[in-house]
């Protein structure tokens, strides 16, 4: 396969994705959606979601103009000592980043703010249309992001014929992300948690009743945070999966001579497309009407249409099979790792309800239990990561032994584990985009009045919905677990050629020896990135919740009737849209240019030594805090969900409100701080690339 | 100075420090006590303590000897390879280490469950006579550990005249200490929080309400937690940092041809004590009775004494100025550690008052808060640890550039930046073991009716101790952290002398490539392991907490009048202390024992590379985790005595019980896993080194 072909290919497989998007999106739209009052209430969300979009995108376009003079003054050399076509082209392609990322996210949110109301008023026909609806909306979301990666990397690939411009792209991308992922993360909690805290806690009403002001806010948070946030963050893993086995991928095809890893790395991302998009066109809810199953199943085809087309295009057009197999190794640790983080957050496994029972201590009880199941729940996908790597090394490494390069092709081999992990991912960004879309169905149900029948099906719709999305949140930190592993073999890919291409008298880089005191410095202080930024924005959910819990008090004690339900009082629901809008974009900015900053620093202070510690340091402590956030977060959700489906008191019982706190602290964890820092582990090895020549010229020690 | 005259030099003051013990146990002995019902209670404390300890060292014993005939078989290496008499030799070691860590922690129960009462009833007379009780009671723990601690390892070094033999001495101490911190914990915890739950919580009792059956348990745990364990922790550290700096500097001594560097090793430890002696000798409170004050201005006295003496000693021996600059470096960290940890905990500061105000809206913003603050109290102390070792090893580098020795030089300078920061240890458990002898008192004072007056003096030295605990807790864990970097050293220093001396083939460690696969893999797994061992001990202590709190609610409904606080009906505190002892001795076992197995594994399955990578990834993340959790813990404690003190609502009020329920995860957080963190890493490296040559010879990769 030429590279021109697979290219080509690229780019008609997301055009295609495109297209398919398209039809799914006039699908749902042409389904029923008559009753007036659910028709207001999502107008409502809708016209939330776009606010809060319009603003946090003004705010991130302005930060994107600051980065794109940077990077025009300094990337990928200060322009001054280089070549200013180069520079003028970097920022274009960091440009592009970050608009293909936020027009992926604004259709996202387009269309799942239609299909909210198309699944909740076709859960009175059924849980089967009422799954379709949801479902498909989420699929929207799905093929716009992939197709959109897979479509602007080929693009700038095409054009420059430089992996170093990928970076770039990638980068545009993993700031916007780095934004959207903390921003949508810290709306979306303050919302939820200020509704739970003064609705289920203080007053004791259901969760989506309409006189709670904060109710509306929750929802249009599931959009902003669940669909656009987590879109824009599997973009950046995406982008960056293949940015950093394209940069890998061209070092290895210089030493054989033709272009066949690179051409690998495309043929593989498109199939990766087109196995999502057949994968998601064969979702459907069987006659048992099992919802989890039905996602479920469209995810085991996807894989293993995967599994499959690569080994036929593997064979057809003579790839090496030792990096076919580095890559369906990187999708095994996938599926390991989703399933460990099943057992710790299902319930009917032991955590969940071990957890339960300790609530009946009270909620102290409660947390401390949380907390160890989620520490223990690291082992296992740390120890499938750490194999992973080791395997895909291992199984790539002797390609090179006839030319000495063992390691670039280990590197890339565990590169190629990262796009395979990732090769699936159109298909998690459906059934994840399809949570915050039955979520939303649930509220406009309970809000229009549509019955209990109605409610119980959106219900039903909305726990699998969780399921699903524990299991795909491992699967989307194992794969950033794997693509910053390779972006530090970029990032000495990038150093070491730069010294070649520029004749700089530095030593070509090795590795980094941890007893290297610039490398364990950079270690130390990388470690301690993700917990510091995890606490900037949990403080900031914590600090807007505060004001929104004081807004609600305000609206409960000052309109009249409006405790009491009396007909036609509406709350003052834009208020704390407002609140939650501004404090997100308000807190977002700490948490986001400290992971930046702090990087910079490092890499002045100690130079590229002190950086690769400083990414091996971040690499290891953020994924054992993601793991942990998100699998604690997750396991409190259910272990609530358990007691209120009658266990341990059920309902209502002091347990159920201990359950309730843990639910409640799970929130920041596994929305908001948990899946940020995979955005914040990428955005801080791509700007560890990119700069590398920078830190390499200047440094202080 | 020659060899001989610094280890009888250590020697002797190791003795003068326990005569120094001996004076000081002689004054707290001649004390009053008169009080019958005083002297009553603080005989049950007494013999559940001595009930647990005795239980402890029956376990641990037979925990010693299956390790002890494994050692006598395999190490330093597997007998039929070696020389037996090695193997004997280290046997002894071993079993040394874990007679003189016993043997301490003995002395400190004795001592601490006399000095309680003494101090609650100095307490009638004022605040300076019950502060002098409680201050050298505590400090005759402090001498006794230390003076061990160099004892033993003066005469293994004189003795053996092998550093390999002090790795040995030091693995008994850990090992021992990884339960006895462990096991301590649990009990410790499991009595708090179930006294608290009950009491606090559920009835509105008083902290050491009499009619409370876990109240005796609870006091009993500060014995066997606080006292007992943490002192096996701190011996642990200082045997072990001396082990690395001997190992270390013995393979310096062989480059320049004298033992100079073990010399310096000897001078620098016992001045430290000496140091310790005179500070605890002067520690006095000032007429304005400020117990923190009294504290800390010891605590400086000692630090300046060590600064200036070990100056004065480099002056005179001709020691390496360059040794001495690393040596005080480790100190300056160990104080900046100790200022970031106060500013998360301190009353005055924001993050403990902003936690209050958060508990205003319940207990899930408590956690979310505290948890938060947690970690971002990481970052200081992190990047404190990572510029310490940085300098430490840039300033003992160019000793050895004449002869091509640098990293040498450079590992010794840190593992004498870890000396330098604990120097000082006699003095702080001195501070530590003062902090549950005054708590106890609390108690006492309470149990025994000593009135208003009494108690409110006991709350100031308790609240004192509180303080200055937390900054003894960052002092630890930095010099934990500080240790290990220098056993890596010693792993390394080990591992290429056992290649050497043994004639092997492979070829000399140069250092771990982070992007060597074995390594990378090492890094992973290391990093999880103290997640999953904080979460084996929290979970214990959460089974343990919800069989006491069953057993007190038991007595309660059972017992007629206990409720009522009917004269003269007791609660049978007997059995809530035997419920304590046996889950503690239960479940420390699954945590102790997976940290080692999971080492064994590693080794066994990547060789030393892999170790390597493990070491490292198991430091950084249990630094990051110790802190985390110590300091929040922290922070959880003195924001609810925060709101207690009038703020925020105050006692009884909503957000006094979301700060309790703050404070009750704190508390298995700062006093179970913290702390343990450290003797958990301390043991891994250990491990590692002692077995360097077998990993060396046997694994799969």
């Amino acid at each position: 396969m030429s590279l021109l072909f697979a290219i080509l290919f690229s780019i008609f497989i997301s055009l295609l994705a495109f297209g398919f998007a398209g039809w799914l999106y006039l699908w749902v739209k042409k389904q029923d959606s008559s009753n007036p009052k659910i028709h207001s209430i999502s107008e409502l969300i809708r016209s939330g979601a776009n606010t809060f979009l319009r603003k946090e995108y003004i705010i991130l376009a302005k930060f994107a103009g600051v980065v794109a003079i940077l990077i025009l003054l300094f990337l990928p050399a200060p322009i001054w000592h280089g070549n200013w076509v180069e520079n003028v082209t970097m920022t274009i392609a960091y440009l592009s980043g970050t608009v293909f990322s936020a027009f992926a996210g604004k259709i996202g949110i387009f269309v799942a703010t239609i299909a909210n109301k198309k699944t909740a008023e076709a859960a009175q026909k059924g849980i089967r249309p009422s799954f379709l609806s949801g479902f498909r909306g989420g699929a929207v979301m799905g093929m716009a992001v992939v197709g959109s990666s897979l479509l602007g990397v080929a693009l700038v690939f095409y054009i420059t014929n430089n992996p170093t411009m990928i970076l770039g792209f990638s980068f545009g991308a993993s700031s916007l992300a780095l934004f959207a992922k903390a921003g949508g993360g810290i709306f979306t909690k303050t919302a939820d948690i200020s509704a739970d805290l003064v609705g289920k806690v203080e007053l004791g009403i259901a969760e989506d009743d309409p006189r709670n002001p904060a109710v509306i806010a929750d929802n249009v948070g599931d959009n902003v945070g669940d669909v656009a946030g987590m879109g824009a963050d599997l973009f950046d893993s995406h982008v960056a999966s293949m940015a950093a086995a394209l940069v890998i991928g061209s070092a290895v095809d210089m030493i054989v001579g033709d272009s066949r890893f690179t051409v690998m790395v495309f043929a593989y991302a498109a199939i990766g497309l087109l196995a999502s998009i057949i994968g998601v066109a064969n979702a459907r809810m069987g006659k048992k009407g099992n919802p989890t199953k039905a996602l479920n199943s469209s995810t085991y085809i996807t894989t293993a249409l995967f599994t499959a087309l690569t080994a036929l295009a593997t064979w057809i057009f003579n790839f090496e099979w030792r990096i076919y197999f580095a890559s369906i190794v990187g999708l095994l640790v996938g599926v390991i790792v989703g399933i460990a983080t099943d057992y710790f957050t299902d319930d009917s496994k032991k955590p969940v309800q071990n957890t339960a029972r300790a609530s009946e201590s009270g909620p102290a009880l409660t947390i401390i239990s949380g907390v160890s199941y989620g520490f223990l729940s690291v082992l296992p996908a740390m120890v499938g990561i750490a194999f992973s790597a080791f395997i895909a090394y291992k199984i790539a490494a002797p390609l090179g032994t006839a030319t000495g390069n063992e390691v670039e092709f280990a590197l890339f081999g565990i590169s190629m584990a990262a796009v395979g992990m990732l090769s699936i991912v159109g298909m998690i960004i459906s059934n994840d985009a399809y949570g915050p879309i039955v979520d939303n169905a649930r509220g406009l149900a309970e809000m229009g009045n549509l019955g209990e029948e109605v409610i119980a099906i959106t219900d039903a719709l909305d726990s699998a919905g969780n399921t699903v999305k524990a299991v795909t949140k491992g699967f989307a930190i194992g794969a950033a677990g794997l693509t910053v592993i390779s972006l530090l073999g970029a990032f000495i890919t990038e150093v070491n050629s730069a010294i070649i291409e520029r004749g700089l008298s530095d030593p070509l880089i090795q590795g980094f020896d941890i007893m290297n005191p610039a490398v364990f410095f950079g270690l130390l202080i990388g470690a301690a990135v993700p917990a510091v930024f995890s606490a900037l924005l949990m403080l900031g959910v914590n600090r807007n919740a505060e004001r929104m819990v004081a807004e609600i008090h305000r609206q409960f004690e000052t309109i009249p009737g409006l405790k009491e339900g009396k007909e036609g009082v509406m709350p003052e629901s834009d208020k704390c849209i407002e609140i939650a809008t501004n404090g997100a974009l308000k807190e977002l900015i700490p948490a986001g240019l400290f992971a930046i900053i702090i990087t910079i620093v490092v890499g002045f202070v100690g130079g590229v030594y002190a950086i690769g510690g400083f990414l091996a340091g971040n690499i290891v402590s953020g994924l054992l805090l993601a793991l942990f956030m998100s699998n604690s977060g997750g396991l409190w959700d259910n272990s609530k969900k358990y007691v209120e489906s009658g266990h341990n008191g059920g309902k209502g019982s002091e347990t159920h409100k201990a359950a309730v706190v843990g639910d409640t602290v799970g929130d920041p964890f596994k929305d908001t701080a948990g899946p940020s820092i995979n955005t914040q582990i990428t955005v801080v090895s791509l700007i560890a690339s990119l700069l590398s020549v920078i830190f390499l010229m200047y440094h202080i020690f």
